[in-house]
Formats: structure tokens, sequence, C-alpha cells
């Protein structure tokens, strides 16, 4: 817990989407910048499956954030401008109410008895950060990734309160190729004995599974190009030996070893399920029948897609029908196809692509 | 075992091209056809990681082969010409000595005491049956995926031996994205308690492990495209109750898990292991050290190169490397790719789009 987390907990009996309550979730967020008297200039920003509400870096806390190169003075989301709000979502484990939080009714920690969350709950408890702040329509939503869907459902839902979106390598629902990996993870981590049915011991959780899924979670985060150029057929060592004969040869092979041992004990093994299968739940096309439905329900005033030839997980095409579905009710809609190699994960780290064409369209 | 399958065993040390040998080494196989008198018109075919030696039915043996719709009368491996050999490979369970068989030297099943496999030793051990059948020169090699680079070896390593080539989704070596995906599923089998360090129980296998790793596999094998028009978000049950929550929902979850059942028990998890590791260790370049070095060993008088352009696995480029490079020492080489839906499954289910183009060559 670092002095720029806030932490608020609402004394109310939080309704889920699906069924079930939360009861007095708290949220961690953190903020940038100043509301200005208009109380008009906010930026909600939503973030992907792992990452905390540590965005960006602040007089408080100084170590980077996950999108460090983006949010700041005379940056693309500029701090000057713009107060600057990241949520940690609902079901997540920096600080936000989530199954590895304690329920207050019982003094145990959630586990699975955590209703089924939906992105969603995860927009709908960003919203009372946001109230809670004082503001009523947002200058703009930022989503990146499963971000990108929990910024739709909110502007699906709340169509009045939200001025611009920005969507980032998302879509309007998960399709079964990036359906099938994230189920296939979960199976993995299940799969761990160490999960005990999500009744793990906190000193000794399922990190094998937790492994192996964050290792599935790489392979479809970047792109087979990027490999190619990265790594080749490159060794990480010469040695070998009949012995350990299915260990580690390939440079690819330590790469993701030490991506998956950084990200292992980093997050709790259940809230990375339940955070994985509200990912795969949404579904725009929930809102009237049919995507077309949807898209009609939203009042954006300007719209940004961006997407990524090499991203996998949510390809191009799905990137195009966003824009193309937003473009309906919104004129000013904004598509962005960006040719950049390391796919999904190139918003995290592609920083020169994907500066210039939010700056553009923030400025 | 059935009347088709033929065993042979070598009365010899078979030396692997790392390291160790095997002691007499069996292989099994079937043919189709006749040899003609000039022995002349033999068609050898190297099988991709899973499949046994029963490429097509026969008299002997009626049941549906792996390839049933190639091989046969008036089909492009038309066995009214050609006298057509389809070996399991070395290191597989159908027959042919593997970590699964039992080591006569000590009576006890191999297991990881097998030597290091490669795919020149299951060339060189296929090449064993084509001598025992009285045959010195092949008229055409065909090897499907990983049979493509087995193939690749045998015309590398006895150039003068093979007159046609016809590499099927496959490529020189295997590139970053597909070792790490078979790394992956290495790790997950070996991640499984009950495999315990391949001295598994053989009537309790890993086949969680199993399971987990065919999963994988499939992701690989088809296409995100043809699975977003065969399921979409297609659901396999309208029933949704919180207490199973993490369970198959969407049909592509359930397809997963009905190919992910049909597979376990039916391939030896040490064997997978083996052969797996085998794809990721080729690599042409081993053969004069570069790519354009092992090209220009090869004496083919044809060549036909068959991609597909929605294979992962063995993505296309890889395809059109190959026969760019092929084309150096054999101007007769033509590049087939194929856009089917499938994608590096394409050649087993997308019959209608590969007839034509093996029949054109092999006419």
């Amino acid at each position: 817990m670092t002095a720029a987390r806030k932490l608020v907990t609402f004394d109310c009996r939080f309704r889920m989407h699906r069924a079930g309550c939360i009861e007095s979730p708290t949220l961690a967020y953190e903020t940038w910048g100043e509301l200005n008297d208009a109380r008009d200039n906010a930026i909600l920003i939503f973030t992907g499956l792992s990452p905390s509400a540590h965005a960006a870096s602040s007089a408080e806390d100084p170590t980077p954030g996950w999108w460090e190169e983006m949010i700041g003075a005379e940056l693309p989301i500029d701090t000057d401008r713009y107060f600057v709000i990241c949520v940690n979502s609902l079901g997540s484990c920096f600080g936000s109410t989530g199954p590895a939080s304690v329920n207050p009714e019982t003094g145990r920690r959630y586990r699975l008895s955590f209703p089924v969350l939906t992105l969603e709950d995860v927009a709908e408890s960003a919203w009372l950060v946001v109230q809670h702040l004082g503001i009523d329509v947002l200058h703009t939503v930022v989503g990146c990734s499963m971000g990108g869907m929990s910024g739709l459902a909110l502007c699906v839902r709340r169509p009045e309160s939200v001025r611009q979106f920005i969507s980032i390598s998302s879509g309007t629902r998960a399709m079964p190729f990036s359906i099938a990996v994230r189920s296939l993870q979960r199976e993995i981590i299940r799969s761990d004995p160490k999960w005990k049915k999500g009744d793990y011991d906190v000193g000794d959780p399922p990190i094998i599974g937790q492994r192996l899924a964050r290792k599935l979670g790489m392979i479809t985060y970047r792109s087979p190009e990027e490999w190619v150029q990265r790594f080749g057929r490159e060794r990480s060592t010469s040695h070998e030996r009949i012995e350990d004969q299915f260990v580690a040869r390939f440079s690819v092979e330590s790469y993701l070893e030490n991506h998956a041992r950084k990200f292992t004990g980093a997050f709790d093994p259940n809230c990375y399920l339940y955070l994985s299968h509200a990912s795969d739940l949404f579904d725009l096309a929930e809102y009237g029948g049919s995507l077309d439905a949807g898209f009609r329900r939203l009042q954006l005033e300007r719209v940004l897609v961006i997407g990524v030839t090499s991203d996998i997980l949510f390809p191009l095409e799905q990137q195009q029908e966003l824009a193309d579905g937003m473009s309906v009710n919104c004129t000013d809609t904004q598509f962005a196809a960006l040719d950049c190699i390391k796919g999904h994960d190139s918003f995290l780290v592609e920083m020169d692509a994907f500066r210039p064409v939010i700056w553009d369209f923030l400025a």
C-alpha cells in the first residue's frame, strides 16, 4: 500500500450483475491531475486483467506505473489538463474487494463464495468511485484489453455519463479463440492439486498452475513474428544433457519461464479465475439482443478505436467491427490500425506507436 | 494389432543421432499397392506427431485410416500405380519401439532411459524399413507436419535415395511460437503429479496433464477464423449455476473437452514428450551450418510444398521459405498456398483443397 493509492469503502450492498451482492465493497484507485471547477475534465482508465490502479507515478508514489509513458504532464493523457482516475477492478487483489478479500459477513475470505463477476460489475463499481469523486459526466473513458470491454459496459449502461471513449486492443466481446485460451488457463490453475477447489493455503498457492497459465498467456500476448525476430532458434545454454532432456534450452523457453516467475505470487489465483471468466462473459449483444442494438444505445460524442495488426487475442477484424458499429451512432469515430509487431501487449510496450494517436485524439 | 500392420525387428544396435543406441528396434508399418519389378514406384509417408502407420484402409484392415481420402485406388496417392509405405515413427507407441516399449536389455520399459529422440532417428529408422522392403530409391517422400521435417531429414541425409518430396504444412525447422507451445505442452504433462518423472503407473497415467496439453494443441491446430464461423459465442448449455462457475459453457470449450478426452489414453505420455521435443530440435541449418548450405545438399528432381494461409503452427512464410530454398537446387519446385480456414489440421480435413494439388503433382 502506497500513499498514492486511495481506498474507499461504500456503505452499501453492491448488487452484482448476474446474481448476489457484495457487502460494503472497497475500491482502490489512484488519481493524477486536478478536477476543474466545471468537473468536466475527468478521464477514467479501465485496466486489463492483471494491472493495479498504479498506472503512473506521482509525488506520493514515484515508482513507475504500468502506463508510465502515457499518463503525465505533457504526455498524451495530460495530467496538466485532465483529472485522471484509474480503479483497481472489482474482483482483483490490489486493494479492491475480490475473492481474496475477507467477507465482512463471515470474517473469512470469499474465495469461491464470491458471486459470479462480470465486467458490468467492474464498470458499475468504478462508477461508484467516479461519483464519490463528485463527477457526473466523464470527459473520456479509456479501456485497454479487458478494460476496453469494461469501458464499453459503462458506456452502454450509462450513455448519458460518458462523452468520449477510447478502446485499445479490445472488442465487443470475446471470440472462441480467446475464450478457448482463457478457459484452458483457468483449467490449468484448477488442475493444480494445490488449488484445492479454491481453498488453497495462502502461503502455498497453486504456483505451478499459475506459472503454466501465465506462460500460455504470454504466448497469446505477443506475436509469432516478434519472437522470430527476437529469439529465432537461439539457445539459452549450450549444455545439453540427456538427464534434463525436457528442460528449457531455447531462449524463448527461458523468456517464458522468467515472465511466469515474475507474475506468480503477485496475483491471487482465485481473483485471476474470476476476472478471466468475466472477460469471456461480456457481450455487447446482450444489450438489446444484437450487436447492432447494443451499438444503438450508445450516445458517445467521439470514439477512438485502436487495434494492432499482430494481435492474436483481439484480432484486428474485431477492432474494425467495433469501430464500424460505433460509427453508426457516433459520426466522429476514428479507427487506428497500428502495424506493431508486439501483438496484444503492444499498448504496453510500443509507446512510440500509441502515443501520437492518443495525443491527437485528446489534444 | 491388425492384420494390415507389419512389425519388423532389426537385429542391430540402432545408433541414435545425438547419443545412445536402441537394441534391436522394432518398426511398425503398413503398405498399400504393389512394388513394381523395377522397384521404382515406392512412396514413403512420414506422419505427424500422433498418427499410427494406419494411413488408409485395406482388405486386411477395413477401418478408415488417418488419410483415408488421400490414399487408394484412383486417389491422389494412387495405390494402383504406387507402392505406398507408412511407418509408425520411432519413439511412438503404435507398434514401433519407443519410451513405452520394453528395453530387451533390462526387461523393463525404457521410459526416460530412452535416448534423446530426433527426427533424424525417425527418418533413419524408416529407411531401415524401406531397405527391408528391397527398395534403394524412393519415388516420392511425403511428410505432413512433423513428418515434413522427418522427410526433409531423410532427403538431406540420403540425397541419392529420394527423387521427389512433398512437404505438407511443415518447414525447415520450428520457430519460437511453436517451440513455446510444445514446450508448454510438455511442461503441463510433466507437472501432473501422476507423471512421476516418467515413472507413472501404466493403469493410472497423467491424464489431466495429457488432456490439458491436448487442448492447447487443438487451439494451435485449428484457426481462430474457423472457430468464429463454427462456434461464435454459442453456448453448450443454457443452465448457469454459481456452483460450477468455471466449468465449460461455450461450445468451443465443449469441443476442446471432447477432443481431449478422445486423445487421452490413446497416446503414451512419455512417447508424446519425446516426439514433441524431437519436433523442436530438428533444424535443416545443422546440415552445413546454414539453411542455404542445407538446401544445397539436396538432390531432388521435383518438389511440392503445400502450406495453408490459416496455419498458426507452421505459418505460410515458413512454407514459402522452404519452397524458395528448395528451388535453388531443384528447378521443378512447386509451391501451393491453400486458402483453407482449418489451420494446421487442414491437410486432414480439407481434402477437397489438398487432393487436386497432390493429384496433379503425382499424376
